[in-house]
Protein backbone atom coordinates (compact mmCIF):
# COMPACT_ATOMS: atom_id res chain seq x y z
CA UNK A 1 0.00 0.00 0.00
CA UNK A 2 1.69 3.48 -1.17
CA UNK A 3 0.41 6.37 1.08
CA UNK A 4 -2.69 8.62 0.46
CA UNK A 5 -1.07 11.01 -2.25
CA UNK A 6 -1.96 14.04 -0.12
CA UNK A 7 -0.02 12.28 2.88
CA UNK A 8 2.94 11.83 0.77
CA UNK A 9 2.86 15.19 -0.16
CA UNK A 10 3.24 16.72 3.02
CA UNK A 11 5.99 13.92 4.16
CA UNK A 12 8.12 15.42 1.26
CA UNK A 13 7.16 18.89 2.85
CA UNK A 14 8.24 18.15 5.89
CA UNK A 15 11.75 16.37 4.80
CA UNK A 16 12.57 19.59 3.41
CA UNK A 17 12.95 21.16 6.79
CA UNK A 18 16.58 20.79 8.70
CA UNK A 19 16.73 17.58 10.66
CA UNK A 20 14.59 15.86 9.57
CA UNK A 21 14.17 12.78 8.63
CA UNK A 22 11.60 10.17 6.30
CA UNK A 23 10.82 8.55 9.72
CA UNK A 24 10.32 11.88 11.73
CA UNK A 25 8.38 13.35 8.68
CA UNK A 26 6.63 10.25 8.53
CA UNK A 27 5.23 11.10 12.42
CA UNK A 28 5.12 14.46 11.93
CA UNK A 29 2.71 14.16 9.04
CA UNK A 30 0.51 12.03 11.00
CA UNK A 31 0.35 14.16 13.51
CA UNK A 32 -1.20 16.27 11.99
CA UNK A 33 -4.10 13.99 10.10
CA UNK A 34 -5.17 13.97 14.33
CA UNK A 35 -5.08 17.65 14.77
CA UNK A 36 -7.89 19.97 14.54
CA UNK A 37 -8.62 21.19 11.34
CA UNK A 38 -8.48 25.08 12.36
CA UNK A 39 -5.16 24.59 14.03
CA UNK A 40 -3.72 23.25 10.89
CA UNK A 41 -5.32 25.90 8.73
CA UNK A 42 -3.79 28.77 11.27
CA UNK A 43 -0.44 26.66 10.57
CA UNK A 44 -0.55 26.73 7.21
CA UNK A 45 -1.59 30.78 7.63
CA UNK A 46 1.52 30.90 9.70
CA UNK A 47 4.01 29.38 6.82
CA UNK A 48 3.15 31.90 4.64
CA UNK A 49 2.65 34.67 6.93
CA UNK A 50 6.18 33.94 8.41
CA UNK A 51 7.59 33.69 4.80
CA UNK A 52 5.65 36.87 2.92
CA UNK A 53 6.05 39.03 6.52
CA UNK A 54 9.94 38.62 7.17
CA UNK A 55 12.71 40.37 5.88
CA UNK A 56 15.92 41.89 6.14
CA UNK A 57 16.42 44.90 7.82
CA UNK A 58 17.70 47.51 6.00
CA UNK A 59 20.59 48.64 8.06
CA UNK A 60 22.07 45.39 9.48
CA UNK A 61 20.21 42.31 7.95
CA UNK A 62 18.87 40.94 11.01
CA UNK A 63 15.44 39.86 10.39
CA UNK A 64 12.34 42.15 10.77
CA UNK A 65 8.38 42.76 10.10
CA UNK A 66 8.94 46.19 9.64
CA UNK A 67 11.82 48.06 7.83
CA UNK A 68 14.38 48.41 10.33
CA UNK A 69 14.95 46.12 12.83
CA UNK A 70 14.44 45.96 16.72
CA UNK A 71 17.77 46.78 17.72
CA UNK A 72 18.49 49.51 14.91
CA UNK A 73 15.39 51.23 15.57
CA UNK A 74 16.28 51.20 19.44
CA UNK A 75 17.29 54.78 20.28
CA UNK A 76 19.36 53.36 23.90
CA UNK A 77 21.36 51.06 21.64
CA UNK A 78 24.99 52.24 20.93
CA UNK A 79 25.14 52.54 17.51
CA UNK A 80 28.48 53.58 17.50
CA UNK A 81 29.48 49.81 17.97
CA UNK A 82 28.45 47.29 15.10
CA UNK A 83 29.07 43.23 16.05
CA UNK A 84 29.72 41.53 12.89
CA UNK A 85 27.97 37.62 13.32
CA UNK A 86 27.09 34.90 10.46
CA UNK A 87 23.55 34.22 10.56
CA UNK A 88 20.37 35.86 12.61
CA UNK A 89 20.75 33.34 15.27
CA UNK A 90 23.60 34.47 16.25
CA UNK A 91 21.97 37.62 16.90
CA UNK A 92 19.67 36.04 18.82
CA UNK A 93 22.51 33.91 20.72
CA UNK A 94 24.49 37.24 21.98
CA UNK A 95 20.81 38.96 22.36
CA UNK A 96 20.19 36.07 25.24
CA UNK A 97 22.96 37.02 27.24
CA UNK A 98 21.63 40.95 28.04
CA UNK A 99 25.27 41.90 27.78
CA UNK A 100 25.51 43.89 24.82
CA UNK A 101 24.48 46.91 23.92
CA UNK A 102 25.70 47.66 20.46
CA UNK A 103 24.38 46.95 17.10
CA UNK A 104 24.57 44.42 14.81
CA UNK A 105 25.62 42.89 11.33
CA UNK A 106 24.40 40.02 9.92
CA UNK A 107 27.02 39.05 7.08
CA UNK A 108 24.09 36.17 5.90
CA UNK A 109 27.09 33.33 5.30
CA UNK A 110 30.80 32.83 5.40
CA UNK A 111 33.07 33.28 3.10
CA UNK A 112 33.79 29.90 1.83
CA UNK A 113 35.28 29.57 -1.95
CA UNK A 114 35.03 25.43 -2.26
CA UNK A 115 31.34 26.44 -1.93
CA UNK A 116 31.53 29.03 -3.93
CA UNK A 117 30.91 32.34 -1.63
CA UNK A 118 33.35 35.19 -2.03
CA UNK A 119 32.82 38.67 -0.29
CA UNK A 120 29.96 39.47 -2.81
CA UNK A 121 27.78 37.09 -1.85
CA UNK A 122 27.97 38.43 2.16
CA UNK A 123 26.54 41.70 3.27
CA UNK A 124 29.90 43.71 3.33
CA UNK A 125 29.42 46.20 0.85
CA UNK A 126 26.35 46.90 3.25
CA UNK A 127 28.24 46.69 6.39
CA UNK A 128 31.53 49.05 4.97
CA UNK A 129 28.80 51.67 4.38
CA UNK A 130 27.30 52.08 7.31
CA UNK A 131 31.15 53.20 8.33
CA UNK A 132 30.23 56.72 7.88
CA UNK A 133 32.58 58.13 10.70
CA UNK A 134 30.05 57.43 13.52
CA UNK A 135 31.08 54.15 14.19
CA UNK A 136 33.86 53.57 16.14
CA UNK A 137 34.27 49.72 16.62
CA UNK A 138 33.57 46.87 14.40
CA UNK A 139 33.55 43.29 16.51
CA UNK A 140 34.52 40.10 14.51
CA UNK A 141 32.00 37.71 16.36
CA UNK A 142 32.74 35.03 13.54
CA UNK A 143 33.22 31.73 14.09
CA UNK A 144 36.31 29.48 14.62
CA UNK A 145 36.18 27.43 11.53
CA UNK A 146 37.52 27.68 8.41
CA UNK A 147 35.07 29.87 6.79
CA UNK A 148 34.30 32.13 10.18
CA UNK A 149 38.29 32.57 10.16
CA UNK A 150 38.46 33.39 6.65
CA UNK A 151 35.86 35.87 6.95
CA UNK A 152 37.10 37.50 9.80
CA UNK A 153 40.87 37.82 8.03
CA UNK A 154 39.19 39.47 5.11
CA UNK A 155 37.16 41.45 7.29
CA UNK A 156 40.37 42.90 8.96
CA UNK A 157 41.99 43.61 5.54
CA UNK A 158 38.98 45.83 3.77
CA UNK A 159 38.36 47.57 7.81
CA UNK A 160 41.85 48.57 8.11
CA UNK A 161 41.83 51.46 5.71
CA UNK A 162 38.76 52.64 7.61
CA UNK A 163 39.23 54.73 10.63
CA UNK A 164 37.23 51.90 12.95
CA UNK A 165 38.67 50.00 15.63
CA UNK A 166 37.95 46.42 15.38
CA UNK A 167 38.37 43.77 17.60
CA UNK A 168 37.65 40.32 17.65
CA UNK A 169 35.24 37.92 20.41
CA UNK A 170 37.67 36.29 22.93
CA UNK A 171 37.65 32.58 22.41
CA UNK A 172 38.92 30.03 25.08
CA UNK A 173 37.63 27.39 27.66
CA UNK A 174 34.04 27.72 28.16
CA UNK A 175 32.34 29.04 31.27
CA UNK A 176 31.12 25.99 33.93
CA UNK A 177 33.16 22.77 31.83
CA UNK A 178 36.28 21.68 32.94
CA UNK A 179 39.65 21.98 31.43
CA UNK A 180 39.84 18.22 30.08
CA UNK A 181 36.51 18.63 28.63
CA UNK A 182 38.02 21.42 26.23
CA UNK A 183 39.51 20.82 23.03
CA UNK A 184 42.91 20.73 22.37
CA UNK A 185 42.35 24.04 19.69
CA UNK A 186 40.38 25.71 21.92
CA UNK A 187 42.86 25.51 25.12
CA UNK A 188 45.65 27.09 22.98
CA UNK A 189 43.00 29.40 22.24
CA UNK A 190 42.51 29.96 25.90
CA UNK A 191 46.34 30.20 26.82
CA UNK A 192 46.91 32.36 23.73
CA UNK A 193 44.06 34.75 25.17
CA UNK A 194 45.42 34.76 28.33
CA UNK A 195 45.52 38.10 30.34
CA UNK A 196 47.26 39.81 33.42
CA UNK A 197 45.01 39.18 37.19
CA UNK A 198 45.09 41.85 39.71
CA UNK A 199 47.11 40.43 42.58
CA UNK B 1 15.53 41.43 20.79
CA UNK B 2 12.53 39.36 20.55
CA UNK B 3 11.34 37.10 18.02
CA UNK B 4 9.08 38.78 15.35
CA UNK B 5 5.73 37.83 16.18
CA UNK B 6 5.17 35.87 12.99
CA UNK B 7 8.23 33.79 13.35
CA UNK B 8 7.51 33.05 16.83
CA UNK B 9 4.03 32.07 15.61
CA UNK B 10 5.08 29.63 13.09
CA UNK B 11 7.89 28.09 15.79
CA UNK B 12 5.14 27.86 18.09
CA UNK B 13 3.00 25.88 15.30
CA UNK B 14 6.40 23.74 14.49
CA UNK B 15 6.42 22.51 18.27
CA UNK B 16 3.60 20.74 18.25
CA UNK B 17 5.03 18.21 16.09
CA UNK B 18 5.97 15.34 17.33
CA UNK B 19 9.76 15.21 18.56
CA UNK B 20 10.18 18.60 17.78
CA UNK B 21 11.57 20.31 20.09
CA UNK B 22 11.86 24.70 21.02
CA UNK B 23 15.71 24.52 18.71
CA UNK B 24 14.28 22.57 16.12
CA UNK B 25 11.12 24.27 15.68
CA UNK B 26 13.37 27.71 15.55
CA UNK B 27 15.96 25.89 13.30
CA UNK B 28 12.97 24.85 10.50
CA UNK B 29 11.25 28.19 10.98
CA UNK B 30 14.21 30.06 10.20
CA UNK B 31 14.87 27.46 6.87
CA UNK B 32 11.32 28.46 6.03
CA UNK B 33 12.14 32.01 5.86
CA UNK B 34 15.14 30.96 3.41
CA UNK B 35 12.89 28.86 0.93
CA UNK B 36 11.32 29.70 -2.24
CA UNK B 37 7.50 31.44 -1.56
CA UNK B 38 5.91 29.09 -3.87
CA UNK B 39 7.37 26.32 -2.16
CA UNK B 40 6.22 27.45 1.11
CA UNK B 41 2.65 28.45 -0.13
CA UNK B 42 2.63 24.68 -1.41
CA UNK B 43 3.56 23.59 2.02
CA UNK B 44 0.92 25.25 4.04
CA UNK B 45 -1.91 24.10 0.97
CA UNK B 46 -0.42 20.48 1.31
CA UNK B 47 -0.88 20.59 4.85
CA UNK B 48 -4.61 21.65 4.46
CA UNK B 49 -5.55 19.29 2.26
CA UNK B 50 -3.47 16.33 3.85
CA UNK B 51 -5.54 17.22 6.76
CA UNK B 52 -8.75 17.90 4.95
CA UNK B 53 -8.90 15.05 2.45
CA UNK B 54 -7.93 12.05 4.17
CA UNK B 55 -9.84 10.55 6.41
CA UNK B 56 -10.38 6.85 7.77
CA UNK B 57 -11.64 3.85 5.39
CA UNK B 58 -15.18 3.05 6.14
CA UNK B 59 -14.38 -0.40 6.27
CA UNK B 60 -11.12 -0.99 8.11
CA UNK B 61 -10.20 2.37 9.49
CA UNK B 62 -6.83 2.74 7.44
CA UNK B 63 -6.34 6.19 6.28
CA UNK B 64 -7.15 7.14 2.62
CA UNK B 65 -8.84 9.92 0.12
CA UNK B 66 -11.19 7.61 -1.47
CA UNK B 67 -14.49 5.94 0.53
CA UNK B 68 -12.54 2.49 1.14
CA UNK B 69 -8.99 2.00 0.98
CA UNK B 70 -6.56 0.92 -1.20
CA UNK B 71 -6.48 -2.54 0.35
CA UNK B 72 -9.75 -3.05 1.07
CA UNK B 73 -10.81 -2.01 -2.52
CA UNK B 74 -8.53 -4.44 -3.92
CA UNK B 75 -9.95 -7.69 -4.63
CA UNK B 76 -6.59 -9.78 -5.28
CA UNK B 77 -6.35 -9.06 -1.50
CA UNK B 78 -7.64 -12.05 0.76
CA UNK B 79 -10.68 -11.20 2.33
CA UNK B 80 -11.16 -13.65 4.67
CA UNK B 81 -7.98 -12.63 6.76
CA UNK B 82 -8.36 -9.83 8.89
CA UNK B 83 -5.17 -8.61 10.96
CA UNK B 84 -6.42 -6.23 13.28
CA UNK B 85 -3.47 -3.32 14.50
CA UNK B 86 -3.10 -0.35 16.71
CA UNK B 87 -2.38 2.09 14.16
CA UNK B 88 -2.02 3.18 10.35
CA UNK B 89 1.42 3.50 10.95
CA UNK B 90 1.66 -0.27 11.94
CA UNK B 91 -0.57 -1.56 8.52
CA UNK B 92 2.06 0.55 6.90
CA UNK B 93 4.88 -1.32 8.16
CA UNK B 94 3.23 -5.03 7.33
CA UNK B 95 2.36 -3.60 4.14
CA UNK B 96 6.71 -3.20 3.85
CA UNK B 97 6.92 -7.12 3.77
CA UNK B 98 5.33 -7.91 1.02
CA UNK B 99 3.87 -11.12 2.58
CA UNK B 100 0.83 -10.34 3.84
CA UNK B 101 -2.26 -10.82 1.39
CA UNK B 102 -5.41 -10.13 3.79
CA UNK B 103 -6.97 -6.99 4.92
CA UNK B 104 -6.30 -5.24 8.07
CA UNK B 105 -8.68 -3.61 10.46
CA UNK B 106 -7.03 -0.70 12.80
CA UNK B 107 -8.17 0.07 16.17
CA UNK B 108 -7.09 3.72 16.39
CA UNK B 109 -5.81 3.13 20.22
CA UNK B 110 -5.24 0.28 22.79
CA UNK B 111 -7.33 -0.35 25.52
CA UNK B 112 -5.48 1.59 28.33
CA UNK B 113 -7.64 2.74 31.69
CA UNK B 114 -5.08 4.41 33.10
CA UNK B 115 -5.66 6.99 30.07
CA UNK B 116 -9.24 6.50 30.05
CA UNK B 117 -9.34 4.70 26.93
CA UNK B 118 -11.99 1.82 27.16
CA UNK B 119 -13.36 -0.73 23.92
CA UNK B 120 -15.67 1.61 23.07
CA UNK B 121 -13.05 4.30 22.09
CA UNK B 122 -11.68 1.82 19.62
CA UNK B 123 -13.22 0.22 16.86
CA UNK B 124 -14.30 -2.94 18.46
CA UNK B 125 -17.94 -2.92 17.38
CA UNK B 126 -16.63 -2.18 13.35
CA UNK B 127 -14.23 -5.27 13.55
CA UNK B 128 -17.20 -7.35 15.21
CA UNK B 129 -19.63 -5.61 12.24
CA UNK B 130 -16.94 -7.15 10.02
CA UNK B 131 -17.64 -10.70 10.50
CA UNK B 132 -19.74 -12.15 8.49
CA UNK B 133 -19.44 -15.57 8.43
CA UNK B 134 -17.07 -14.62 4.88
CA UNK B 135 -13.61 -13.79 7.64
CA UNK B 136 -12.27 -16.63 8.63
CA UNK B 137 -9.44 -15.73 10.61
CA UNK B 138 -8.68 -12.56 12.76
CA UNK B 139 -4.91 -11.95 13.12
CA UNK B 140 -4.19 -10.01 16.53
CA UNK B 141 -1.22 -8.16 15.87
CA UNK B 142 -1.16 -5.29 18.75
CA UNK B 143 1.93 -4.50 20.55
CA UNK B 144 3.12 -6.76 23.54
CA UNK B 145 2.92 -4.07 25.91
CA UNK B 146 0.53 -3.94 28.43
CA UNK B 147 -2.13 -2.08 26.66
CA UNK B 148 -1.39 -4.02 23.34
CA UNK B 149 -1.67 -6.85 25.55
CA UNK B 150 -4.62 -6.06 27.73
CA UNK B 151 -6.51 -4.96 24.02
CA UNK B 152 -5.41 -8.66 22.37
CA UNK B 153 -7.05 -10.07 25.57
CA UNK B 154 -10.49 -7.88 25.23
CA UNK B 155 -10.84 -8.77 21.66
CA UNK B 156 -10.19 -12.65 22.06
CA UNK B 157 -12.81 -12.88 24.55
CA UNK B 158 -15.55 -10.82 22.57
CA UNK B 159 -14.25 -12.87 19.17
CA UNK B 160 -14.43 -16.73 21.10
CA UNK B 161 -18.24 -16.93 20.53
CA UNK B 162 -17.48 -15.93 16.92
CA UNK B 163 -17.25 -18.40 14.26
CA UNK B 164 -13.66 -17.26 13.29
CA UNK B 165 -10.07 -18.51 14.08
CA UNK B 166 -7.96 -15.99 16.29
CA UNK B 167 -4.56 -16.26 15.90
CA UNK B 168 -1.70 -13.94 17.29
CA UNK B 169 1.85 -13.19 15.45
CA UNK B 170 4.83 -14.51 16.76
CA UNK B 171 7.05 -12.40 18.99
CA UNK B 172 10.56 -13.53 19.56
CA UNK B 173 14.08 -12.65 18.89
CA UNK B 174 14.72 -9.97 15.80
CA UNK B 175 16.23 -11.68 12.66
CA UNK B 176 19.81 -10.72 12.09
CA UNK B 177 20.66 -10.09 16.23
CA UNK B 178 22.58 -11.61 18.25
CA UNK B 179 20.94 -13.22 21.00
CA UNK B 180 22.73 -11.32 23.92
CA UNK B 181 20.83 -8.22 22.54
CA UNK B 182 17.42 -9.45 22.96
CA UNK B 183 15.89 -8.44 26.22
CA UNK B 184 14.37 -11.01 28.66
CA UNK B 185 10.81 -10.52 28.26
CA UNK B 186 11.59 -10.86 24.32
CA UNK B 187 13.84 -13.90 24.91
CA UNK B 188 11.64 -15.62 27.03
CA UNK B 189 8.60 -15.38 23.89
CA UNK B 190 11.37 -16.75 21.93
CA UNK B 191 11.46 -19.99 23.92
CA UNK B 192 7.79 -20.20 25.01
CA UNK B 193 7.02 -19.93 21.16
CA UNK B 194 9.56 -22.45 20.22
CA UNK B 195 8.42 -24.68 16.94
CA UNK B 196 9.40 -28.18 16.12
CA UNK B 197 12.17 -28.50 13.31
CA UNK B 198 12.81 -31.24 10.45
CA UNK B 199 15.50 -33.36 11.41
Amino acid sequence: MEYPEALERLVQDLRRLPGIGRKSAERAAFSVLEMDEEDVRTFAEDLVEARTQIHRCRVCGNITQDEVCAVCADPRRDHSVICVVRDVQDVLALEKTNEYRGTYHVLHGSISPMDGVGPDDLTINELLARLDGSVEEVILATSTDVAGQATATYLQSVLKPKDVTVTRIAYGVPVGTSLQFADEVTLAKALEGRRGVDA
